[in-house]
């Protein structure tokens, strides 16, 4: 016989809560002595043929959000978060930020140069990239510029607009370790300059102590080859690094004893703090969180039974703990975690939730590994001032109305 | 200062292996002292915008594999195991089996109905099906004509041909063991029949104690909603059985003191033994595991390095062991198997190896954690004959020539 399988002790506790909740959800669905009367026959024609490559119902419209603009190729697009299940982005729905637009790469002529200080510069195709020792990890990409909205009024009235910038994927590549050991990297080198084949060639620094430890140079995504959008056929995927720094359409390594001090390192990815100094090579995203439902734009259908969830990250490490309040952070309930949780990805919580019908206000926050604790907007003001722009990553509030609607408080 | 992520033993192992062929893998790289010369120039022109739903590159072609038939709503098309990366599949490329073609519905006039032997018949809609307690979880699925072929004579020239009707998915829903609770199933009631909502409302029947135990009522696949081929809005996720129980479309659950003997199982999906009986109700998915790369139709370029890897899965629980023979059976190794290692999905093992040019064999063996090891194809034939049809998951062999070229033996 199959053995059972174990819930967790968070799994147990939260059964309990559900069922405990009993007459509420029932309340939500419908009894009925002659089902058959209300439900649609099936239908009786056939249905169409089986395709090569699926696309999604028709019936489904969630998509990315941009901004209009003369020059949407250095634009982003943000995540439908509000409409996602489970911890992995639909590729075609993962964020979308870019400096000189998408290009379009053939990957049989596509190359990666390492070179600089290293004793053995190497030029590789992707094919031979391919043959090397891969590894899968899933892995949240974050731009440092998400939710920058948040430090100013004109904050995010849905949980895309506010967390968009956000996404996480399972990524597939080789580790970069490996190639750096083949080219062997000279003692004096200290930092690795990434650049893409985009027409601007953006390019950052990476500090070599992390080049030696989780960083991958990935050339699948969920599966199957990375999107364009997210640097086909090479991206250098820089595991709680800002998303700038995991550089697309990557053709070049290079060793090298100082920093570029190139454009997205010192005119922008930097933070200005409110004496004027500016925070720059602020590389790690700290842990965050969201609630996605119910969020800003849904509607509560009615009193009772809801669930609460939402997605937390860390660029440290894993999450250990989310928190939720549904009372405007006087008393706080600790919210299941999905399991496995990966290191440095998505991690999707849920709290069962019976709504009074009364007007109120909802807020989560995330705890990693490291201890660290997602802050208030006071507690990041008062670290950072109003400036810092980039790396906002305070606690997410919701309100929502008598009337159940959920807004941006 | 970050944590360094600490490796596991398995990863530890396979990396020394791999470094201690650093010559080979040196081999396959190529070194240059001018790498600028060899590179070309990034695109100096502007790429193209975001935009709100993305599409792969057009230089993949990877796709599902069907065959010509005058009636393809009654078809299937099979997965390209071979150029998978990790363990997702991607929702455009899971395998299809359909019995009547796929239905287009509108979710908002889909409706599930649970009645029979409970208490209080339910008609559910599909946005009150997502407003209860939600689990997401990455699971296989797998027909159980899979590897059909290999009892006989037309075994499949590739790892898409032989293995291709599986898949594994992060689907999301809500456990059905929660519905069942609120329909309040009757002492007398011991099989659930699920109908999809197909024009010819396949049904099957399953055992009431797997129901209570792990099945979902999923909506979600990969983050968002389930695809149209593979039930959308709703789908019965029965971790472990075969495919064809996890109804599609899914519009009706009967509870019922016996199973409802219908077509699917009675006529079709029982495996028909050397004695004449037939074996029925054989739901479960046993340790399968199948090497994706190389595998059939691919070529190796070279002697020297190569990473074998592939893909191993069990309808009991995890998959514990992998083993890999190079030289037809006489020798195995262990492979390293990818964490965090799901129970009842898909997990990838890789084995780094250096292959001398000459003629060989390659095989994988899957241990779970049941302790269950994939069988042989004679060990099989000896337990089932050559006629069972359904449920074949004996070890899979292919033959990598003089040449390079892998073909099945």
């Amino acid at each position: 016989m199959r053995q059972k399988r174990t819930e967790s002790p968070s799994e147990t506790a939260s059964r309990r809560k559900f069922l405990s909740l009993g007459a509420a959800v029932g309340g939500a669905l419908t009894a009925c002595a002659e089902p058959q009367e209300v439900v649609e026959e099936a239908p009786k024609r056939l249905g169409r043929a089986p395709d090569k490559y699926g696309e999604r119902s028709p019936f489904e419209r969630s998509s990315r959000l941009g901004r209009a603009s003369k020059n949407p190729e250095t634009g982003s697009t943000r995540s439908p978060l509000q409409d996602f299940h489970g911890i992995i982005t639909p590729s075609s729905l993962h964020f979308e930020r870019h400096h000189a637009g998408v290009p379009e790469i053939d990957p049989a002529k596509h190359r990666l140069m390492i070179h600089g200080m290293v004793k053995r510069p190497l030029v590789l195709t992707v094919d031979e990239i391919k043959t090397l020792p891969s590894v899968s990890r899933v892995h949240f990409i974050e731009c440092s510029g998400n939710s920058r909205g948040e430090w100013t009024d004109r904050k995010g009235p849905t949980a895309q607009h506010s967390h968009g910038l956000a996404s996480c994927s399972e990524w597939t590549g080789v580790l970069l370790s490996i190639l750096l050991d083949e080219a062997g990297v000279n003692p004096e080198a200290h930092w690795l300059i990434a650049e893409g084949a985009d027409a601007c060639k953006m390019h950052r620094s990476l500090p070599l102590d992390k080049c030696r430890d989780d960083v991958i140079v990935a050339y699948g995504q969920n599966g199957e080859a990375i999107r364009p959008e997210q640097g086909y056929p090479l991206r250098l995927v820089v595991p709680g690094f800002e998303g700038n720094i995991n550089v697309k359409w990557l053709r070049r390594l290079m060793l090298s004893g100082q920093p570029a001090m190139g454009r997205e390192e010192t005119s922008k990815y930097t933070d200005l703090l409110a004496d004027g100094k500016a925070r720059q090579f602020s590389f790690t995203m700290e842990a965050k969180s969201v609630i996605t439902r119910p969020s800003g734009g849904q509607k509560l259908a009615r009193e009772g039974f809801h669930e609460i969830a939402g997605l937390a990250w860390s660029g440290r490490g894993v999450i250990e703990r989310v928190e939720v309040s549904t009372d405007d952070g006087n008393t706080w309930q600790d919210a299941e975690l999905q399991e496995p949780r990966h290191r440095i990805a998505f991690t999707r919580f849920r709290l069962p939730w019976t709504w009074d019908g009364a007007e109120t206000v909802i807020l989560s926050r995330a705890t990693d590994d490291t201890g660290y604790v997602q802050p208030t907007e006071q507690a990041l003001i008062a670290a950072r001032g109003h400036n810092s722009d980039y790396h906002n990553n305070c606690i997410k509030a919701w309100k929502i109305g008598a009337d159940g609607n959920v807004t941006h408080v």
